[in-house]
Order: C-alpha cells, then sequence, then structure tokens
C-alpha cells in the first residue's frame, strides 16, 4: 500500500455534491464515470434474498462487463420499495445517461440509507445534474464522502503499480462483506485488462477482504462491490499482479469498514489455525465473532476466554474440544481446552485485539475481522432510523 | 396452566441453601430428590461441542433411564476445567450419593455460572451436606432461588392433573434451549410413567417451547432439561396427556426465561405464518430473532420494518420477496415486499411486541420468542464476568 494522497487513476472523473436527501444536509449524491479508452467491469452483490432495486438493476448493468458509469447517493437505500422503487432506479440510470451522453445500460445504481421509503426523485436527479457539472479527476474524496451513511470518516485506499494504479472508495458501518454488509465499494483502475481477468481478480480479492470482515452478522440488501477499468495508462496487467492489486486495495478499505463500524470501541482479529481446512477456520472465525456475549465481554476489557470456546463449539469445524487452544492479546488463556494462563495478564486496554484459536485438527488457518459490541452501537441502532 | 400456588409433585423433595460459591452470598447449591416408588428419568442437554464437566457426566448417569437425584450449582459452570473438572463432578455426585445413600451413577449434576474456573470443591460438598439436612417436600421455591444467575426471579411452573402433576423450576438469563440457551431445567411428576413415554414427552415438550426460545443466539455449554418421575401419586399417564403437561409447564418457564432476559426490555414474538413447512417458519423466525439491528430498533421503540426483511431474505425458505408481508403489533407495515401502512401508527411502547411475517409460501407456522437487545444487556456482558 503506498502512501501517496489517493487519488482517482487515469481515465476517470468523479463528484460528490449535496441533493437535499438527507436531513442532515450532508453531502449524498456521487457519479463516478470512466471516460476509457476501455470500459471493463465487474461486480460482486449481496447474497441478501431480499436486495434492493438498485442491486436488482445494477446485475443486469455488469451483465455484458462494461460499466461507463457509477451513480451512488446516500440517504436512503430504495430497497423494499416494489415495483416503484425499481421503477425510480431504471429512471436514474436513464438520467445519468442522458446528462452524460452514454447509454442507461452502462449505468450502475447504488443507493444506501434507511430500507422501505421511496426516494425523493426530483431531488435526486438535480443531484446528479449537479454532479455532472462538478466531474474531475479530483473528485475522489468528494464522491467518498458523499456515500457515507453513518460513517464518521470516509475510506479511499490506492496502489501504485508500476505505471498504473487501483484506487477505490467504500462506505460502511452497521451491516458489514458482499455476503455481508452494509457496503458500498466503487474500485478504479487505469490498468489495461481483459474483462474476464477483471471478475476474477475482483472475486479473489473481495473474498480474502470483505468477506472476511463481520461487524454485526448483518447481511444488507444494497451490498455492492464494483470495479471499473480504463485502460489509460496503456498499460497492460496480467491477472495475478492485478489480484495482488485489488486485493491490497479490499483488504485496506475493509479494515477502515471494521475500524469506524457503529459505535466500535475495538477492532478484532480472529485468527483461526490448526484447522483441516480454510473453510473450517472460516467457521470458527465467524462463529466467535457473531457471539454478542463474547463482543460484549471484549467491549469491557474482559478477558472471558470460555465465550469463545462455548462459540467454537456451535461449528461443526474438525476439532477436540480437549485440544483447543485460546491466546488472547498473545496470553494463553486457555490451553487443551481447559485453564492456561492467568487472565488478568490479558491486556485489553489497546483498540487492537488479536484472538487466536488453535484447533489442533490441520495446517489451514483464516483470520476474521470483527469489532466488539457496545453501548454505542445499541444507541445508533435504537435511536435512529438508518 | 393452574393458578395454585407450585410446590412439589408427590414423592419428591428438595432444598436451596448458600455455600458461598457466589461473592454475592445468594444461595448457590440446590438438591432434588426423587423418593419413587419410581424413578424414571429422561434428559435432553445442550448440542454445544464444548460441553461442561457436569453434562458429560449426566449425560451418562441419564443414559439408563433412572435418576434418583439432581444436584446443582450456581456460582460456577464447571465448563472447559479439562480432567480436574470432570474429577471434581463425578466427586460431588459420589458425596451426593454418600449422603443420600444412594448410588452415584443416579446422580445428575448441572452447574451454571462462569466457564473456564474450577469449583472451590470444599465450599460445594458443604453445601451439599446442608441441603441434605433441609430437603423438604417443601422446598420448591428455595430450589429454584438457589440456581438463580443473572435472573432477577425465580421460575416456576405447574400443571394439575387429574391426581397428578407437573412441576418444573428453571433459570435461564443470557445464552437461552437446548439447543440455544444458558438454561437449567428440573422437571418432576408424580405420574406412574414408562421411561420410553417420558423420554418422547420430553423430546417433544421441549422441541415446542425452549427450542423456540432465543434470546441472544449464544449457545451455552451447560443446558440441561431434566424430568423425573416418581409414580407416587399412582396414577398411570399415557404419553398423550403427559405430553401436553410437559408441553405446558415447559412453554411457561420458556416465555419466563424470556421475559427475564439480560437487560430486555421487550418481549418479542415472531410469528411466521404461509411457511412451506415448519423448519421453513422456524428458520425465519430465528434469522429475525437473531439480527442485532432488529433488535436493537425494537429497543428503540422503531418499527424498522426493513430490517425484517434483510433477515428474512439471508434465509433459505422458500419464498418471493415481492410477495412478504410483515405486520408489527398489528400494523401491516409491508405488504408485498413494499411500503404498506404508515410505520408511525405502530405502537412499541408496551413490553409485549408481535411481529408477523407472511411468507405466502405454503400453510405452515411458527413462532420464536426472543427479546430486544439493550444497553443493559451490554452492560451485564461487558461490566462482569458470567
Amino acid at each position: 500500500m503506498s502512501a501517496a494522497q489517493p487519488r482517482l487513476p487515469l481515465g476517470f472523473r468523479a463528484a460528490g455534491v449535496t441533493a437535499g436527501l438527507k436531513a442532515s444536509g450532508r453531502p449524498d449524491v456521487a457519479l463516478v464515470v470512466n471516460d476509457g479508452p476501455d470500459h471493463a467491469a465487474a461486480a460482486v452483490f449481496t447474497t441478501n434474498r431480499v436486495e434492493a432495486a438498485p442491486v436488482t438493476w445494477s446485475r443486469q448493468v455488469v451483465a455484458d462487463g462494461r460499466v461507463d458509469a457509477v451513480v451512488l447517493n446516500s440517504g436512503g437505500a430504495n430497497a423494499c420499495t416494489g415495483p416503484q422503487g425499481f421503477a425510480d432506479t431504471h429512471h436514474t440510470a436513464e438520467h445519468v445517461a442522458g446528462v452524460l451522453g452514454i447509454s442507461p445500460g452502462d449505468v450502475v445504481v447504488c443507493s444506501t440509507g434507511l430500507i422501505g421509503e421511496l426516494l425523493p426523485m426530483d431531488r435526486l436527479l438535480s443531484g446528479v445534474d449537479v454532479a455532472a457539472g462538478e466531474l474531475s479527476p479530483d473528485g475522489l474524496e468528494a464522491a467518498a464522502v458523499a456515500i457515507m451513511t453513518t460513517d464518521t470518516v470516509h475510506k479511499v485506499a490506492t496502489h501504485l503499480g508500476d505505471g498504473w494504479s487501483v484506487t477505490g472508495i467504500a462506505k460502511g458501518a452497521g451491516m458489514l462483506a458482499p455476503a455481508l454488509a452494509t457496503m458500498l465499494v466503487v474500485l478504479t483502475t487505469d490498468a489495461v485488462v481483459s474483462q474476464p481477468d477483471l471478475d476474477g481478480a475482483l472475486r479473489a480479492a473481495t473474498a480474502l477482504s470483505f468477506d472476511r470482515i463481520d461487524s454485526d452478522a448483518c447481511m444488507s440488501t444494497n451490498d455492492t462491490v464494483v470495479v471499473l477499468a480504463s485502460g489509460a495508462s496503456g498499460v497492460r496487467v496480467d491477472r495475478g499482479p492485478l489480484t495482488d492489486a485489488l486485493t491490497q486495495v479490499c483488504a485496506s478499505l475493509a479494515r477502515q469498514l471494521i475500524a469506524d463500524a457503529e459505535g466500535a470501541a475495538h477492532d478484532i482479529a480472529i485468527e483461526v489455525r490448526g484447522a483441516a481446512s480454510v473453510e473450517d477456520a472460516l467457521e470458527v472465525g465467524r462463529a466467535v465473532a457473531r457471539n454478542n456475549l463474547f463482543k460484549c465481554a471484549i467491549f469491557g476489557n474482559d478477558p472471558n476466554w470460555g465465550r469463545v470456546l462455548a462459540a467454537v463449539g456451535t461449528t461443526g469445524a474438525t476439532f477436540d474440544p480437549m485440544r483447543l487452544d485460546v491466546a488472547m492479546n498473545g496470553v494463553q488463556v486457555c490451553r487443551a481446552g481447559g485453564v492456561g494462563e492467568d487472565r488478568s495478564l490479558v491486556d485489553l486496554a489497546p483498540r487492537e485485539v488479536h484472538v487466536l484459536v488453535d484447533l489442533h485438527a490441520g495446517a489451514e488457518s483464516a483470520t476474521i475481522w470483527t469489532n466488539d459490541l457496545t453501548h454505542d452501537y445499541v444507541h445508533e441502532n435504537s435511536a435512529y432510523s438508518t
């Protein structure tokens, strides 16, 4: 990951504006446009069967591997809005296409916010007009800001290759993965790549990043991760280095999402070692990451390793309960399924928490990132409709 | 359910005493003894693969269908305590057997409290001696009180048959089902029943009661539901009426557990109708019951039905997203997958909340009981090791 100030790769323009969708008056409409010469694209979406209208629309748009623009709004998810909601998404894409002189079938639409309310279309379309007028190669940060919901900071990550780059923006907060998170991500690259390579690289990258974070086990209706390739650098990049670059950018964005998850006071890495398979390691990691009692204990700086074992015990992974080891921030609190070092030795004051579970059942491993369950999480998700 | 003051059926004595296992000085050791003439018994246990030593022991005790006594302690779960933990459970059973003049192999042991710490055996065994001296046909309430952990009230339920009865005590609080809850339950009946009937009736009763509550999706290491039949009434009861009676008592105890779940401010019934199968209805009900965002919304009196649909969408149940209906406390907030009546019409001020999800995919139904996710839940489970 480069320390350089992130900016859009060659061939892209972006903008973010305030259209009045949010009561707060904060920016809420973004555009990302690929000026080419290439227009390769790929995307992954939520696996939630109750998917928002923009997800249904965008799946079709991406199916032919070409995307010219992405329009995103915060301030409303346009989910569970029936035929009118879909018509609104369609209308938004047509409006963007008209303004930019492109085809509606090449416009991905992303929405995020409260489920079950129709979007104020007049404001949204006016916002699109304003955003189109402000499109700029320097518009990355403005677009990243305009897609925030309960995020406290905007999220950007970049990877500089040799004459090419990948840059991504993301919003997250509650419900965090294409499998599992309220998450919109737009990735851009100026590399010259084939569409199949782009698709394969995106799936590999998200499997190792967004699919391995889990803030609250809640799966959104709107998750979208889309990647656009302009080819404007003129540098041809093979699938291997492209996958590496996308994985780095996605991993950075994923960690930023967890670090800014609603109400989180600790970022927790659950590393599972000694698994018979990667699938086992992931199942165990997820079970711990989703255990509310464990998450509350971490919030209280309580190294309650019994709750880790209780979570591991709910899985179908291969292990012998009498051989399980658990370390928390380097202290081996559980050894061979029983009491290990004194739990009072564990320091949970730092924000970063590392839980290591050794199943002693094989050579595979995986890490799931999550956060603790806090008063602020309850407050944010009870006091406001989001 | 009878309104009569619950008491033990004929043939049973119980006691509850303070042995000093709890820092609070509250009662923490209970005995329930079956004086016969019959000693039929059955039990169900946690399905957690990381099971506490007393669960491992008690599975063996119940295997032959005979139990003479149950010893229970709060103040320590004796889970994840290795070979020493199992030796302690074995020693406890032998001690109870010696005091009562019965066989250790007929003594069920139940423990509840913090995972990962050895029990103070001297105090526990002294407590058993005191409890044995206090055994009484009137000891039901004392036993129910002595098994409480973070419970705020003790739980008792009874069913009066024609010349026979069933009475049960329970403790719960966090992690709530034999599949799913920090739960110890002792059921007693003076009916004359065959052991196979008792076993079948218990499994049917728990499937419809404890298996349908889910306070926080966390599965305990210690859950035990044991039923003892003394035959002291001399009344022979068939499996049908026995199942009905056990189901009534278990359903009452299950509701009491949910009503007293850690930090709960609302009791929530999630009724799923129109399912293609009972399994589908249960899967959908559980998915909603485990959705933290939904549970936070209910805490905040926010009828955020979008979070219900987002949870339904994560299941594999048969349904068409465009036909889903959701009502909250009688208001049809979602109709055909989209916006229904105004959400502001929903009154979530009462403690009892009813969420009705109609899948429009069949004729089956099921209800899952849960509660909301509150500041007090986070507080109780972060501030204290339990």
